[in-house]
Parts: C-alpha cells; structure tokens; sequence
C-alpha cells in the first residue's frame, strides 16, 4: 500500500490525483489487476469525473452545496455535518482496472480527491493487486 | 479484461446488463473472487438495484432528476452537467463477489448501466480477480 | 466469503459491523490484500463513515430524507421507493485495503450497513482478497 499527500486550499475543492496514482501504479510494475483508491477520512471522497473543463468540477461543487446545504439544522456539534453527508454519497474510494501496467480510465475521466471540509492536509492510499 | 457494449435510446435510461457479466464471468472459468464493473464515461454510471417491477429504475431515474435538475444555471457549456454530477453520486463502477463460479447477487439485485447523457453507443469493462 | 447477519429496528437505521468485518478478516489469516462488504439488498448499502459522534450518522439519515423523501409520487406499488433511491446513491458495497492482517481505516471510520426500510433481518457478505 501506498499514501499520497493532498494539501486542500478551500473548504470544498476537487484535487486531480491521477498523475499521482498513476506513479504509486508504475512503482509496482504489476501490469494487470486492479487498483483501489481509498481516503482514510469522513469529511473527503473519491470520485471519477472530466477534468478537461474545470467548469465540470465546479459544477458539481456548487450544485451538490445546494443539494446537501452547509447549514440545515444539524445535530453534530463540530458543524461539518454537511462534508460527512457529501462522503457518504460520493463514497471514500474508487475501483479502476489495470491493463498493460496503465490505469483502465476512459479518455475524460480522471481521478479526483474531494475535499468537504478544507483546508486540510489529506491523505489517500492506493492498494495494487495483480490478477 | 472485457469490453461490453450498451446501445442507449433515450437520454435517461437504466440497461440491465447482468447476463452480459455474468457471460464474461463464465468465458474466464474463475470460480472464486471478485467482479469489477467500470463505465469509462463521465456522464454515465454503474448502479446495482431491482429490476422485477419496472418501476423501481423508472423511480430512481424521475427522483434523482428532481434532486439534480437538468438545468441549473451549470457553467459547462455541452449543457450536460447533471449528467456528470449523477455521474459521481452513483458512481462509475461497481464491484461483485464471485463464489462457485457465479456473480453473488441478491434476489432482486441486478447491475444497471446507467445513461445519463443519451442515447450514444457506450462501453462497460469488465474485469476478475480471482480469489 | 462469509456472511454477517444484522438486525435492524427502525425504517431507517445505521449499524456499525466495523468489528464483526474484523472477525471475518482475521479469520481468513491474510495480512494484506483488499476486502469487500456487499449487501445483497435493493433497499439498504454500506457506507464508510464517522462513529465517534451518534449524530453523524443521526445527521445523515435526517437530511438524506429530505433530499430523497418517503412519498413523492413514486409508481412502484411496494411504496419503498426512497429506499431504492438510497440503495443506489450510497452504494451497496465499500472497498477497504488491508495491511499487516488489519482494515485500513481512518481514525474516525466505521463501516455501517444502512438500513432504508426496515426493521428487517438483512445479511452483508465479506470477501478478502491477498495480493
């Protein structure tokens, strides 16, 4: 298992990992298999997504604020209720197959760290497993 | 790896392409392990849910199209922005466990391909890990 | 594989199996590979979230209820259609990494199963993979 360090800027930001996640890959030389992507935190996610128009992720960002409102009455008393309930929909990890030693991503998907409740230094770890 | 190929109709429609894993299952002789399921679209998703009574997708596709409306002053000119969020909330993969050769799904458990952005000529990968 | 057996009490519930996924994983012996918690309903998941507070998961089954409610409309007849809705936009498996004999989770992590209409007897399978 591998860790990656993301550093956050915002409270909410979509950070492209895939030249990172690609690099822990090539360090294992497995050539097929397939690699799971997981943050260790309840406040982050995972997702897969087009980054060749950062509108895309921005969208998300905004409309997603409106679908799960920062303040909402929450129980919770640290009030990030709202980045717990935005890991939960997006999930903490992804899935991508391993072919030819190449992350399987189609041509505009790329793998992105999601921040809920920045900034923070983050931490999400790869697993390689051949087959 | 395999590749199956999913001809959508319609702009929001749910493909159930269980029979079609199963088959690529059954083609690798692997009796035991694990079962990636991976779109490589950034406007389409993998789901697993009931496909006995018709309704159940046809639900899930009306709601979600309340929660994500179509439009919503999106910044992403191609206009399709919703697709890529319901993209990230359901996700673009899943992952099945294998035993004795079969896909370990529940009695009313099917695996949808999931057309947000349609109709087009698509493409699921398919990919076990024995186990 | 091996399955876990769950018991819920309410519609909508969380449960922790956090250490009854231990149990599975030190039973098989294998110190490092990935595991995978599948549930084989249309009308619950598994998510990955906080346990340290009550009101974390308390938090997210309030709002979630508002973004997808009970009664919209739906034309499935059972009347659980939130539930599916559920079902799909949490998930119904997580992926977790394991290393030297141990899930990998985050301090504040907890693996729940998700209960969207219960109360019900429900089953989670768990498959660890080495490699």
């Amino acid at each position: 298992m591998d860790e990656i360090s993301v550093k956050t800027s915002f409270q909410t930001q979509f950070i492209d990992i895939t030249s990172k996640v690609n690099e822990v890959l090539h360090k294992t030389g497995i050539m097929d298999g397939v690699c799971t992507v997981f943050t260790p935190h309840t406040t982050a996610g995972i997702t897969i997504n087009e980054n060749a128009d950062p509108d895309v992720p921005r969208d998300i960002i905004k409309e997603t604020a409106k679908i799960v409102p920062l303040d909402a009455g929450y129980a919770h008393v640290e009030g990030n209720s709202a980045a717990h309930i935005k890991s939960s929909l997006f999930g903490c990890s992804e899935t991508v197959i391993i072919m030819n030693g190449s992350l399987m991503l189609g041509t505009w998907q790329s793998v992105f760290f999601c921040e809920f409740d920045g900034p923070r230094n983050r931490k999400v770890w790869v697993k390689i497993i051949g087959g």
